[in-house]
């Protein structure tokens, strides 16, 4: 079967690999029907994500058709129409008995992640091994697209978890920085928990539209200077929630920078490099910050949202290539080119 | 009457200043009996916190007796013996609304902090006017000493809040770093909520044996590394809370660097200079992070707990001073001489 | 001036009273503009609530102009637009410390409640004595009209408060027995928490017509079970909140019958009579139940998601009257003529 | 091997069984080493719980080795000694993923009920089987006794989820209304929260007695009237928290009569009958109420809680028999003879 494989040299290339098979008794194996490129997939592209070595199949967010299942499996039968998360948790852990699933001792991505000793290879082919299917996969109800369906796995609960993490209460204000898909799964999910208001911040108008659509007071950085806006607007006090989906130090800064008193910063994702944090300041100042990955545990909830049409994603998908022209898909994805926003493939 | 003040200089005076009187109808004027010097006095000393002039008496650590009472006033007589909290909150602004008092509006500490627009002064002195009484002063149950309860109004509420912003659940594995007063209270205040166990880390021995004493395991950062300690003992894990209660960048780092995967670090209290976070690796580790000045609307709980035994904070002051050798008590605060931990002048 | 006073033999009566005055020091005047006419007046009328003798001014929801301030107010000067809670509270009792305002040892409502020794004249009258102005009270924002203000600080409420102690999270189903000005409320605020679906339950299709419009996924009680339509349309599981907002027993049976395993129900206001629990089966079902009055202390959030937009509560003011015909109103709001919801009364 | 078996008729009796074997990928088969009898298994020997025909094997407290493991088992293998939660769970349906696990929609109990349909035999027994092993035990640590270790995965579980049902928040005060294993674990739970105080009522002294060592305040129900007392003791506010560890409707009258305003009362376990709720006086009063079996999913952090010492649970066991003697166990257990608390079979 194909598959977008990491090659040496930063370099991605459609390669023919070995149809995966049952391995674990929890296991299923989906045929994949809609696999989608995240902003991580290219930054493994240029290494920048250590622990995959080349060869290995990329990409972590897929919808498709269980083909096979293991014995030990209680929940699918061969034909179901599936989301799965794009990483696996054990579900016993002490970090998952806590809920923090993302935190599992055992957790992997797939796209070369390792799960029970074993490695997870990516979702951008055809066939796809899946451990612990009963706990990480679900069924996706009828009415629901692939193209929705495949962003509950991964972009949707990354921006619900940068949303969740900020304890947003009845009249709060919230700023979420960025407007790509996950910025823009945040402005959504922010609107879940009840806030005043929710600004958007970024540069691209067409990015700022779409905010703009979910609800959002829109703010171009290119144009004004996000804390200044944001202050001016809130007597001076700031936003009591600020989410960076960005994954820059900057920009975090301009987080920081925003809140109010004692407010909290919500951080989903990869940076580069450090940020200087002014102690002195915040420790006046008063503030809570929260990093790290998503909590993907949410999808059975956020996939009801979706199936009754209280969350509607379908302008996420601006761009669908048939799986033979992934290298293509990359090329306009990773160009930013023709406004596109999340680019899938189709297998 | 007689007062500590600051000085041009680095310096602090004992001089003769006016008695206060009731100026706002929630007014009450507290004559002193015991007020305690704070770490943070010594901080204003060398004018490490801005905005507090010369001339001003300093200190905002007091219990007395109700000496005056404004009309509006509801719950105190004049005889009354009260504590007072360090700082003050008008209990209506969306920070208090919210229990965040710390961060009111009109917020202000004792000792150089401007309420509804007239200037606090300090505790280390005969009388103190205390505004909006009603809310922030509490009178003193019977069996309760100067000595412990001048504590409840900052130090147990500064060290109750490091350890409630880290959401503590049963049994979790905590780290207080740092074991003068603060993380001492830190290391009681821990245990109130079920812990598993509590590292208390410093390099005094004399406060690692009260450490000792509160229940904490011990880490003399003199003669071992606490990350390596906490790690070897969580089975490499690290600790769910971390407590920074010294107010160094460096140790600040040690907390991060003993925290477990989405653990949590919580602070108070002021520091110099600033901290490089590393993004790159807590992006993908993990963490929560809080700052800022502690709430200290929780006096009450804490006083009830001191006064039915469940806490006893009687090893806490070692050394005390009639109002008149304040001069002399500040020489040995501040040189640490003698084991000293808390210092108080007695009026 | 005049005022709908309480009389013997479960009647009302315009009468001529005395125009009150500031006595405590936070006490403010204010001018009454609009007070609403409340289904608990009719309580009042018939001697159904203990403790409020005839010759007491009644009405408890009430929007006007300050007129007049004591000298410990520090928020409010002559000629602001404000409103009032329904009920006040004093901010520093226990009870208060905790944000259960609702239960505050020195608590009561206008219109026949004792707060600090003195009675609390009601509302459906010219001027109102405010007494702990600078906590209950609240300025109103320009763009918000008199007739959903004075929702704000009881109706609107009442219905937030029966929501958040529901504890409603993303895409949770939720069911609201009552579809009378609270149970709208009810209905608007359950939506705050991002639920998956709302049940709005009623027998009148003008009300079932305006929950729908806010959201609702409506039940006529007279024409279908609504256990049997709840139940079916939930794979049999239930809802995961139940709110009561018509005070029947009966009505807390169906909302009990109607929650998932572990379910909550959530009450506000008053009932007659008990209800006969049934312990064992409730034992293995399990659920949670929380009653009570409401917790009027989110009045400043709520206002200003009025202010923003968020929320319209302009369908809910059906009819208005001079206070002189404030008999005329009241015998069309008991009779429930005219399809009235709520019945406001104009000075 | 031999087995206690129901019997028609009321009665138990010690037979021969045949032993179980791994049925699905997921079981272990576990060798009994200690199992302890508990209330419930004497409700149904009367046939007071609905739904387990003679010929079952009862009983579900049980402790032991790991004699077998099913191919997709993961974290145990023979030899290894475990302890089994009472109930199983599956970890991904709608209550699993909400944590409350006690709510599991394949939920089931051993000793009658039906997991993935196949029945779960009791453990008063020889050999158990364990389906979802990897989820539902855990190892024992070494320094832990059969005698504590069988206790976590019920009955300190169970009082420990009544303390946490009561969110018991720092200096609260708490009633504990039985004093027999459950209760005893809710007195014990309860002082994990950090409150001021918990009462601790019975009839009977050595339970009373007790309830003292592990720190409570007891109040003999034969000699005073416990809500009396509570609110002489409390300035007559109440408790803020009551929990019902009886199970009887009398008592739980009592404890709704000892909670302050806005209090809550935790119930745990089963009732007979249904209990008449004041909802006219409570409506006004305001109380939360939580009822349902115990979420067992703790039972890791309380094992770490034994292990570690901070919980000390080997007053709880004060007879053993062989399995053989099982008969002459539970007479001595149903007729309270000889001050017995908890009564075990050793294997």
């Amino acid at each position: 079967m194909k598959a977008v494989v990491l090659q040496k040299g930063n370099q991605l290339a459609l390669e023919e690999v070995s149809k995966p098979e049952i391995i674990d008794p929890d296991d299923i194996v989906v045929k994949v029907t809609t696999a989608a490129i995240c902003g991580s997939d290219v930054h493994i592209k240029y290494g920048e994500i250590p622990g995959i070595p080349p060869g290995t199949v990329i990409g972590h967010e897929f919808v498709g058709l269980v083909d096979d299942v293991g014995p030990a499996v209680t929940r699918f039968s061969p034909g179901d129409r599936v989301d799965v998360a794009a990483g696996l948790w054990c579900g016993y852990c002490p970090a998952c008995r806590r809920g923090e699933i993302q935190n599992c001792s055992q957790g992997a991505v797939f796209g070369g992640g390792m799960f029970r000793g074993k490695l997870l290879q990516g979702t951008q082919t055809e066939y796809v091994r899946v451990p612990n299917a009963d706990m990480c996969a679900m069924k996706i109800p009828k009415g629901v697209s692939d193209e929705q369906a495949v962003l509950v796995g991964d972009v949707f609960s990354t921006g619900y978890h940068a949303a969740r993490e900020g304890n947003i209460d009845t009249g709060d204000v919230v700023a979420v920085f960025g407007c790509g898909p996950i910025g823009l799964a945040a402005v959504i999910s922010a609107n879940l928990f009840g806030p005043k208001r929710v600004y958007a911040v970024d540069v691209f108008e067409n990015r700022l539209a779409l905010a703009k659509k979910y609800g959002a007071v829109t703010i171009n950085a290119s144009s004004e200077d996000p804390i200044s806006r944001i202050m001016s607007d809130t007597d001076m006090d700031g936003v009591d929630i600020a989410i960076e989906a960005v994954g820059q130090p900057k920009v975090l800064g301009q987080a920081i920078g925003s809140i109010r008193r004692g407010g909290t910063v919500s951080v989903v994702g990869l940076f580069p490099g450090s940020f200087e944090l002014p102690l002195q300041m915040l420790g006046l100042y008063g503030f809570r910050l929260s990093m790290g990955l998503a909590n993907l545990a949410y999808m059975n909830q956020l996939m009801a949202m979706v199936e009754n049409g209280n969350v509607n994603l379908s302008d996420f998908c601006t761009h669908t290539f048939p799986l033979d022209q992934a290298m293509e898909a990359y090329e306009l994805f990773e160009q930013h080119k023709d406004q596109c926003l999340k680019v899938m493939l189709k297998v």
